[in-house]
């Protein structure tokens, strides 16, 4: 491994985005993928950080992952579902074209849905989530990825690790925002565990024979396992059907299909809701929303031992834009 | 406990909307009630059958809880969230008031919300999205309870059980379903575990002094954990924040607060988001949302030990409309 380099976040961004540049993508997709690759590093999710810029670039070994697209946004009068086709490029640079158009719908109407078809999706959920939130939204977003999980009572990979993220609004303070795999595991913390040498909590993964380990690797080559037996594999074919069959686009077993390199880059569609709650409130009366979910936050740190989802990586945050970040040299990536 | 006596699923509804209609209930809040205590025997969800029939009867002590109550339905004309007022009534009427105008504003937009306000909510949550999904829609349901589960991280009660359901459309078949607490258990459940005298399984429950327990009685005295310890966590909260915050309604802990008779009838609201798929396919791209679906559920099931969610609800529902069902004589409840 390269040694590590202190940058500051602007620095990384910066850096990341040139280097992207330089291996072919265009300033759209590089600023996009910089974007959440530097929100990662900053936020602590080191999963999704500099770590994922190996699997950016592999990704153009695939024949139509197109590092140079331009999404174009499909926004019909009527409906409140607004569609962005990424064209095989990659999803922050389609999101950044949808964001816009959803919340606009999502003013006016109450609620609307954000469909982001033909991208590859290497990034975590929570920016998005987090974006709309900032703005005063309710938000939701799920993604499939590749089949890696196997379905409750089941013993081979079905399903993708299957985020889905949620955030809520707060007014002035950062939003209240979790992204969380459908798995016990996220793939990139395994791919981390494996890279430092560590064990696979119990219960996270089956071997090839269906048997259970702890061992990384046997769970790479073997199956993830939903979290909360058959809830999470609930949640995981929930996610498959709103990525996948509802807008058309891939099931995470396709996506290993396509993958014919096996580089682990999923290909597929992202379907976000979005909430204006100055709807939501009944009629004639006051819309309190922020100040009584305050209510619930304030009882739930009360209590030792908890803190709300998003807690630690807004800390991380602080510190990092204070401090800068500590990454490995990936100029000779 | 009373005898056992078997009845024809449309005697079961005849019988249990006479007895509340007898006990005081209006026909349309008796008949909305008996929809879904006989839907859930029907499909052999005991815990929200026939044993259920009490707790409605013992909300009645409520102070202010209504069972003449006629829901009002608010539609506006630019928004896809539409409301109904349950008027301190039961939460079956309100959603039978709801279902057509969501209905309306999802096939016109895409994507719609119902919010039903001031409503106790004795229910399960899948007859709603199963009545949604048998009509083509794709349809989620929230709603918080009692405060009756400690969040990740703490000992005492703040969510309720907080389930979420999900229906998927499957032409002529019945509707993929699920519909779950985001504690290990449903209150329902350990409540029948007492009176059976078994044993919670590990990880459900801790007692009052916050250690982990088995027994059902010191659960119900303790708290609930949520499934997947911080996962399902995240899940309760959001939930919290979908049927309590966003639509100016109650969180748990302020349900159980308002429960002075302590009753467990929870009292609040229910949100709900209904999807058209014809608007969700990309713009020009065929609409195949069932048949792409039903690829995934064939490999699913093509894993020995797997089901789909709904399948044993939908087995036992063809043997109780046979046969059906073997219920408590409840004639002097």
């Amino acid at each position: 491994m390269s040694d590590k380099i202190r940058l500051s976040v602007a620095e990384l961004h910066t850096k990341v985005q040139e280097l992207l540049v330089d291996k072919g993508f265009s300033f759209e997709q590089a600023d996009g993928i910089a974007d959440t690759i530097t929100a990662a590093e900053r936020d602590g999710c080191l999963s999704h950080g500099v770590f994922r810029i190996p699997f950016y670039l592999a990704a153009l070994k695939n024949e139509d992952a197109n590092a140079q697209a331009i999404p174009s946004v499909s926004v019909n009068e009527t409906s409140s579902v607004v569609h962005v086709d990424g064209h095989n490029g990659f999803c922050p640079a389609a999101l950044k074209a949808g964001f816009e158009p959803v919340m606009d719908k999502a003013r006016t109407r109450g609620i609307a849905a954000l469909a982001i078809h033909n991208v590859y999706n290497i990034a975590a959920l929570w920016p998005e989530v987090e974006h709309l939130a900032q703005r005063g939204f309710v938000a939701f977003a799920f993604t499939a990825a590749n089949a890696y999980v196997a379905p409750a009572g089941g013993t081979k990979p079905l399903f993708g690790t299957n985020p889905m993220a949620f955030g809520w609004p707060r007014g002035d303070k950062p939003p209240m925002v979790f992204d969380q795999a459908s798995s016990v595991c996220a793939r990139g913390e395994i791919q981390l565990m494996k890279n430092a040498g560590e064990s696979l909590p119990d219960g996270a993964a089956i071997d090839k024979d269906g048997h259970p380990t702890n061992d990384p690797e046997a769970a790479l080559a073997g199956a993830q396992l939903p979290f909360g037996q058959h809830k999470g594999s609930s949640i995981a074919l929930m996610i498959e059907l709103l990525a996948g069959a509802l807008i058309g686009d891939f099931f995470s077993y396709q996506s290993s299909e396509k993958d014919v390199h096996n580089i682990g880059a999923p290909f597929g569609g992202e379907f976000l809701m979005v909430i204006d709650p100055s709807h939501a409130a009944a009629p004639g009366t006051a819309d309190r929303h922020i100040e009584h979910a305050e209510e619930l936050f304030t009882r739930l740190l009360a209590q030792e031992g908890t803190r709300l989802p998003s807690g630690r990586r807004f800390a991380a945050r602080e510190k990092s834009l204070n401090e800068g970040v500590l990454v490995s040299d990936f100029s000779d990536f």
